[in-house]
Formats: C-alpha cells, structure tokens, sequence
C-alpha cells in the first residue's frame, strides 16, 4: 500500500450476539471480545479503521425493558427512540472501545479507540416515513396494539401471525453530523460511529436537528461514511463469507465478485433478500460507483484479512 | 486573552434536570437548551471546552428500569453498572451535543459538539472499594435488601430511614482512557467526555480494562481531565454564585476567592458538605495547585461568562 488504506467496517449483528446466548451484557462482550480479534487483525495489517455496528436486539431490549418498567413506576417513563438508540451507541461503543484495544495491545499496538455519539440526518420527505416497515420493540395483541396507536400515535402493524408490534421508517442516511471529528481522530485512533446506522435526527428550517423514530440501515449508514471520509474501502461484514446467487435455491452460486452493473441486475432479479443482504449489497454499489477506485467487500467477520486482500469475499466494483 | 483560554468545564445536575419536572427525556431536552444557551455564551468569548456532565438521576432511572423489566422478562436482563453509565454517556451526550449545536448556530458559530464514550480509570486498592458509600438505584425492604445481598453480591446500607439501597465505591479518578482523542479534538470541536465521572474501570495485570460497580465524582473527573489535558481553568458549575463558608449558619459569607491553602484550612474546618461542596473545592484544590497559572472558579451556571472574567464566583489559585 502506498499509503494505509481506509476502510470503514460495517458490523452485523454476529459480531455482538451469538445466535441463543443469553440477552445479557456479559454475554455481549464475551462476543465482542472474539471480534476484536478478527478487527485487530485487520489493524495490524495497517488499515486505518472506522467501525460501524448494528443494534437491533439490544435497542429492541432497551425499548422492552423501558415500555414495562414505565407500566410499573412513573419515575422510569418510556424514552423517545432516538434516546434509546443513543444509549445503545454508549453501550455497544463502550464494549467495542474495551475488548478492540485489548486486542490491539495483546498485537503490540497502543491505538486509542474511540467511541463518538453520532447523529445522521435523514429527509422529512423520504417516502419511508410514509410507509413504516421496521418493527421494534415488544409485541402486543391486536387491541393493545390499536390503544398504544390511539393513544401515543405509533404506527402499528401485524408481523406474520407473531402479534403486532411498532413499526418505525427505515429513511436513507443523508448526512453523517459528526463528520468532522471522525475525520480528525481516524488517522490516529479507530473510531466506531454512526452506531445502529446513527441517531435519526431532521434538519429543521433554522438549520437546528430534532431526533425522529426511526432505524437508519447500518449497511447504507456505513456507506454513507465511506464515501463522506473518502474511505477506500467498505468492508460490509455479516454471516456468509460470499453473496450467493440463487442463495438456497437450484443453481446456487458464491461470487467472488460483481461489478456494480451486475450487482444492479441482480438486485432488480430478486436475488438479495430485503432487510438482509439487499441493502448490503446496495450500499457496495452506491459506495463503488461514487469515485474511481473505491471498492466494497462482503464477506464474514473470519475472512475479513483474506478479503481484503483479495482472496475471499464478494467485491464490488465499478464497471 | 494571548491563546484561546481552556475551560474544562462540570456541568451540575441541574443542567440537565429541573427540581419537579417530570423525569422524561423531553424535559431534560427543554432543560439542556437553556444550559446550552450558557454554554455556547463561554464559546463566543474564545474559550475551548471540554464539558463533563453528572448522571445521578439518569443512571438512578436507567438501573431502576432495568430492574422492574428484568422481575418481569427474562428477555430483559438488569446490566451491570458500568453499562448502565455508558447508556447514560450516550444518553446526555446526545442531548448536550444536539442542543449546544443549535445555540452556538444561533450564535453564529460553527464549532462540532461531539460527545466521547469515556471510560476512566480507578485503582481497585482505593479505601473507597472497602467503604462504598455511593447509594444508587432502587430502595428496598430490609429483607429484600438481605435478599439481593445474598444473591447478587451488592452491598446493601440504609439510606437515612428511607429505605435500603445499594451503595457503590466511590474511587478517585486516575486516568481519562480515551484523553488523546480529547487532545486531538478540542482545539476544533467542543467534546463532551467522562460523563457521569466516565465509565469506572480497573486495569489488570495485562493492562486490559474491566469495568466495575462505582461511582466517580464528575468534579474530581473533571479536575483529572483539566489537568491531564492541561487546560487553563476549571470552571465547576452549581446550583450557587460563590461558594459559602459557615452556609446557613451565623456567620455565613460567600468567597469571593481562596488560595489553596485558605481552601485546605476550610475544608478541615468542616465548611463544606461531602458529596456536594466539598468535592467541588477538592477537585479545585488540585487542579489549581497541579501547576502555576492555573485556576478553578466555582460558580453558577447563570454567572459562568462573568466568572471566567473575574467578576462572579469563587476563584481558587495557588498560594
């Protein structure tokens, strides 16, 4: 490298939680503590590094914990989910900074690794916040779920014969708000921000912001970043070491690679499932197209050295 | 001023929270942008900050919330202590960092606020660990407090006839872990660190960090972080204009200033009630001695501008 490469990493929810582990906060960072292994590793190879991570069950966790303890005690309200996200950001990034500098050190390297609360403005006007699609928090039954949409105006919706729960908007990551320190600190230090695809927040007509419910994809968050810090790679990391054509159908098929045509038509033939490896793949097309050079990766947390030196993954370039 | 003057500045509880408002996060937000008017104002005279924030109350919340809902869920377990002030972190970050933005662009100023998850090293031989005197979260029976005793390990007190409540160490502050990203940030951005006193930790033999159940002073954090970023000044912020000897007593007089020494002899004469003013004058005590120039200033919120020019609060410098 000519110089050290940048890449921003997005993180799945492997990376946090391990399939039927107990929800707690210790199991968490027994998880954590195994990926940053495989983060300091990407380190070590002289990467510079911002991590972006997901947080549906643990933001879901504080919603339900929240809803049932302001049932119980007016002296411990719900919180706006804005804030729970933001505490989710405390949360995760406090695990995260802990077990990645740990890691680093056990490696010889004393890099500062930092957390910043990130803020990520979204349009008012995005036709998700016309039609809500992300579920959130507990589920309730059908008159439960009409009395909380009555009462405090969330959409409710039934999720298939589950029960019906909160749906949130799921708009597109415009502006990362705190650009300027990620790109002050990350020569330096590694940074995880825009934490569950950020904090939701509006630009109002005086320019001030006002935090929505909402859930930012972390994938198209995290692209958003690259491209805004100029990164020059994406590493989108989940639980498949390849994206898969046909994936579990006949004539299934791992890519080693797609250019951001293919991986267009591809997308428009269905291949990528909603909500999973669609917007993964979405994001690696907007991230490649944006300037000449840059180039995304799918791949998993294990292979993540291997992919980005070519040798494993899904890359993503231009035509 | 010959360079921009450095301000680390503690923010009291009632910058956050006002006596009787409901505990919701919108009534903080309300209440954080009128702090947030008094804040960007030191901003417009050339100051650079650092802001530290309590998290009482918060923290308080978060840890009785998590306690009705893991009684109720299994799906809800209570996190340990040191999470809980990482949620708080991001939490009041959050708030702080939306609402200074939007009164410094009021004010015409462009400065990023951004907020640091912090995590703030304690040593595990500190007297306090054998000594927890902290109370936090819920109040119990007598014999659920034995109850939780048994089964969980905390150390349960009586709290003045009220009830019974866990009680917590709470250790001096030895090192702010994530200072070099402070350093790095401050001469452009307003950082919100250590918040709550930052997140308490312990370093172990391999030098890795493990969180603990404590609470540290956010004044003395802030004195730690003031002299370990070597800031120019310390301006502690409560509920009164000056500090008060013999306060509510005959004799009462509020100081005007007080050398380290003066400090020192009014410290042991009893003047100052542990665990509100008394910390304030400590932290004080040491920052202004730790090297010459430097200065504390004790004052309100209201008179913080003027404080800083001299003309409001209690000042102590070196003898």
């Amino acid at each position: 490298m000519d110089r050290a490469s940048r890449v921003v990493v997005a993180l799945g929810g492997n990376a946090l939680q391990e399939a039927g582990a107990p929800p707690t906060a210790e199991a968490q960072l027994e998880v954590v503590r195994k990926t940053a292994g495989f983060l300091a590793e990407i380190s070590t190879k002289g990467y510079e590094m911002a991590i972006v991570h997901g947080n549906g069950p643990q933001v879901g966790r504080i919603v339900l914990s929240q809803e049932i303890a302001s049932r119980e005690n007016p002296q411990t309200p719900a919180m706006p989910f804005d804030v729970c996200g933001a505490m989710s950001q405390g949360y995760i990034g406090y695990h995260i900074q802990q077990a990645l500098s740990e890691a680093l050190r056990d490696r010889g390297r004393e890099i500062p690794v930092v957390t910043l609360v990130t803020q990520v403005v979204v349009d008012p006007g995005d036709p998700a916040f016309s039609n809500p699609t992300k579920p959130i928090g507990p589920f309730y039954t059908e008159d439960e779920a009409k009395a909380i949409a009555e009462e405090r105006g969330f959409t409710m919706k039934e999720d298939a014969g589950r029960g019906w729960r909160r749906v949130v908007p799921s708009p597109d990551p415009k502006r990362i708000v705190e650009l300027s320190a990620v790109k002050r600190l990350w020569d330096t230090s590694i940074v995880i921000t825009a934490g569950g695809g950020g904090i939701p927040v509006v630009e109002k007509g005086d320019g001030s912001l006002a935090g929505v419910a909402a859930v930012i994809d972390k994938d198209l968050a995290a692209g958003r970043l690259a491209q805004d810090i100029e990164a020059d790679i994406l590493l989108i990391l989940t639980e498949v070491d390849k994206v898969c054509l046909n994936y579990k159908k006949p004539g299934q098929r791992f890519l080693d690679g797609m250019t951001v045509s293919e991986a267009e038509r591809f997308m428009e033939e269905g291949h990528f499932a909603p909500g999973s490896m669609l917007p993964k793949v979405l994001a690696s097309v907007k991230f490649a197209r944006s300037s000449p050079g840059r180039k995304a990766v799918i791949t998993s947390l294990f292979k993540a050295v291997e992919a980005l030196e070519g040798r494993e993954g899904t890359v993503v370039t231009m035509d």
